[in-house]
């Protein structure tokens, strides 16, 4: 059998600094678990555009079509600011979000112990948490039709349209409960349908498939401006939280903000099922491509590492293994070690980009 | 000339008891401090449901049309439930906001000091807190058209649009510019504009309507996910905010949440001014009918107190006695009264829904 395959896509800013991280992680993998990867490289985003005229070539998407898991760093930057909106940067992990048909987005949001103090909230409320939002990443309110500005007699009107399918909400749903089997059996729903006849058919529709198919799991549903307080309140209510693209998009970024440490989160984007029974995948750091800081060795490659965790687990089946590397990251910096972004704490020297890096790799030594 | 008249509708649950407070309160400006209203009393919700067979009478809109101000209690309770959705107690509110076309709620999130511990954020990102959220509220997504869910092939759709007229925006963003002028001079606009067209014809007339009448205020855009976060990052960084209804309806309530205590939060829905030159207004406690706990004298009667302070301030041009008000509420937080829904320092015992009334009435007395 052929070693899996991966396509690392760096991208801009930090992107391609973080990566070279990652490869370490990868290649200890590969050397120290017995776990070898096929791993190509390629651009994508402004690096992509200055090489080739677009964000991303065809042939780009055609690998990113074939492998078992595509790993991408970070997108943009003020260079291609004033590029025309269909060759900007974003448009490149736009395609490949759309092309790979890739619904079901997974934020975890959680707190490292080390980095509590962090947040905004209270350590009590926020020290401990482990939840997981699943945003449904390719319809909704951002795709529907008709959209756009139009002229109403002597005025402007702007107009979306939120539209959801029968099967674009069970496909998401059946996400949200499979991923709740592996964790703590509770899945919340979010959507308006007390005012929205979109959230009565969401709502409908997650019911039927846990009725049917998920029984097991414990599913209760949650208006999404109620979810926004009690995700302010207390969040460790939760386990997983399923909800749509656009509630997703304010929740999880909300639920990121919780944890006070946007560098350490990882996310990963999934779809149906390939031929080798492996879901269409793409795993990426939260945080934005950080100009900025480029080649300064401030940044943070925890968020990218732990990327590579998650596709561990959920590309790869290799649930050990990514609770390995996620217990070295958290050994690092229980050990004290922080990356510039994660400075605050009175006396610390930040450790650069690579020490960081170094350091998880000598954890998952230690860890052997 | 004659008094401001103001129409009294207590509502359902707990609405009557908080609202008698309220009335100690009206009663005190007019005995002394020369303010009387003509105030007039009737039914809203359930209980106009149960006399009349509405939740709310042509009667009684008619009324509401006619006062300088409408003060309301709160509507709903399980006795309801089961009620047809056209004469459910909300369908009397939604009646009330919708006829005298009230656009712009104004949600303010303010956190008392000697309530600073409530939060689940720490104390020094909410002790002082006060921001204004301003949420449109007769249009977009909850009220556009094409609405419903439909039958596509042999699968349900689920259809809702968002639309925003460019008259629409304007005049909800005049009354945010409005608003900051008599506060901190600033406003944040938050939509997604990089992502909705709704949201770039959003941007772009609250951006006209500011270059063109308010330029001296300090007007910021946001995506309304970085809202979210930056809400619960830092919320101190904002003054006003004004966002579309379904942004609104989710940063509103987060907003609400960072201060710990719903039931303090009073709300203002006002709409174009009349021919006296008020605007049509409504005014109303944010908490809700909280029926398990009406008649046992724990309801907290601050909010819809608070309410009647935003109606001084914004129907009848009294901020220097809505801060007199706001002062007094102050003063018998810092003297350690709480209602029930306040507890959690050691050794307090609750005041009444009436005790709390009196003593606040006290305060006001104290202040002359
Ligand atoms: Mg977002
Ligand atoms: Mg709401």
């Amino acid at each position: 059998m052929s070693n899996p395959s991966l396509l690392i896509l760096p991208g801009d800013g930090i992107g391609p600094e973080v990566m070279a991280e990652v490869r370490k992680v990868i290649d200890w993998f590969g050397a120290k678990r017995d776990m070898a990867f096929d791993v190509s490289e390629d651009l994508v985003g402004g690096c992509a555009y200055d090489a080739h005229g677009t964000p991303l070539t065809d042939e780009t998407m055609a690998k990113a079509q074939e492998v078992d898991a595509v790993l991408l760093g970070a997108v943009g930057g003020p260079k291609y600011d004033t590029l025309d909106f269909s060759v900007k940067p974003e448009r490149g992990l736009l395609r490949l979000r759309k092309e790979m048909d890739l619904y079901a987005n997974l934020r975890p949001a959680q707190c490292f112990d080390a980095l509590a103090d962090f947040s905004s909230l209270k350590k009590d409320v926020v020290a401990g948490l482990d939840i997981m939002i699943i945003r449904e990443l390719t319809s909704g309110v951002y795709f529907g039709e008709p959209r756009g500005v139009f002229k109403e007699g002597n005025e402007r009107v702007g107009i979306n349209t939120q539209r959801y399918t029968e099967s674009e909400i069970a496909r998401v749903a059946r996400s949200a409960f499979e991923l709740a089997r592996k964790r703590d059996n509770k899945v919340c729903s979010m959507e308006k349908a007390n005012v929205m006849e979109s959230g009565v058919l969401w709502r409908d529709v997650v019911q039927e498939i846990h009725d049917a198919e998920y029984p097991d799991v414990e599913l209760s549903h949650m208006y999404a401006d109620a979810g926004a307080m009690q995700l302010t309140r207390w969040p460790k209510q939760f386990d997983v939280i399923v909800t749509d693209n656009l509630f997703g998009d304010l929740l999880s970024d909300l639920a990121a903000m919780l944890t006070g440490s946007l560098g350490m989160l990882p996310s990963a984007s999934l779809g149906a099922p390939m031929a080798n029974g492996r879901p269409k995948a793409l795993y990426e750091p939260v945080h934005g491509s950080a100009p900025d800081i480029a080649g300064t060795g401030k940044a943070n490659p925890i968020a990218c590492i732990l990327s590579f965790a998650m596709a561990l687990r959920y590309s790869f089946d290799k649930g050990d293994e990514a609770t390995r590397l996620e217990d070295a990251v958290n050994a690092v910096l229980a050990d004290g070690l922080r990356t510039a972004d994660l400075l605050g704490e009175d006396g610390v020297q930040p450790v650069s980009t690579a020490e960081m890096g170094d350091a998880i790799v000598a954890k998952l030594d230690a860890s052997l």
